[in-house]
């Protein structure tokens, strides 16, 4: 692993309500002094859920994003609650948004949605034995559902509605985990 | 598809040398209304390149993330510049971090490191026929790079090196095209 650049300095350029930027001054172990900015993290961290039917579908939600302002499907998503477990936080989220609960919750790993310019990560969660239970969310409109086969991600892929990194990454990764566990 | 929200409102709450933060009031169809917060997309987009060896191993660099400060393995990625197509900045972004051309380059899917608040999105190039090509880039250091059996993701993500959400998508969807084109 190579030498860290040490970081000269550090203060914050820029503040929102959601965002905090980051200036950060480094020197790389080869001398080369640059700076750099980032989104600071905030709050607790982020859980994204992927939660398979005994028939072996995924559950997705749909959801507007303001970042592309439009409709999108992807897994099930939110933040973490002060003092809550990520565990605990996924089984919220589903309840929540997908309108189940689940028996069975295992975290896979967490992933950055950008390391070069973002701090914050969100914790992979595989989601099975699932049960129907709803609790009331946050979002400002009830969320369309829609279940998906895990053994056709290709052809969920080829939509233009499905775009979410996070959430391909995420169904992916619960593919391999579940076809691992059933050759093992 | 539902009836996106209505934009009552749009303006400019923070800009930094990188990022532009974007303050929403929308109106949702129901009637709801909130305001949103997103980061502006700047530039001609990005691209994430996935580089394939003939031998069926992906070429990965080693890069300093100033967002989680700490060495990641991932795939070349970079912005497009300025009147260049998608597939000349992959080739170039090779040259620079995996000093590799390709001769075969195909534009898989675009997708979003986070549809909810953020604009920007970054273009999967699967990569193959590589030749030995060169060219400066501008990180303030050489980057380190390895070849890893694409065949091998499981074993690839146990590496706590390896996190980069897009890297992790773009992996699994070249994997899965090239299956698909070795069994057609």
């Amino acid at each position: 692993m190579p030498t860290k650049p040490t970081i000269l300095k550090r203060h914050r350029v820029a503040r929102t309500r959601l965002f905090q930027v980051e200036q950060l001054e480094l020197r790389f172990a080869n001398g080369v002094e640059r700076t750099y900015e980032r989104l600071a993290s905030s709050g607790f961290g982020a859980v994204a859920i992927v939660p398979v039917t005994s028939d072996g579908s995924v559950i997705l939600v749909q959801e507007y994003g303001a970042g592309v302002n439009d409709y999108q499907w992807g897994v099930p998503k939110g933040a973490i609650d002060p003092g809550e477990t990520r565990l605990a936080a996924a089984n919220r989220e589903l309840m929540e948004e997908a309108g189940v609960g689940a028996h069975s919750l295992h975290f896979l790993k967490s992933i950055h949605l950008s390391p070069s310019y973002m701090e914050r990560s969100i914790d992979v969660v595989f989601a099975e034995d699932l049960y129907e239970a709803s609790l009331p969310g946050d979002e400002p409109e009830p969320l369309a559902t829609m279940t998906w086969p895990l053994g056709q991600l290709t052809e969920l892929l080829r939509r233009d509605d499905v775009c979410d990194g996070v959430s391909v990454a995420a169904l992916y990764m619960v593919r391999d985990y579940v076809n691992s566990q059933s050759e093992g």
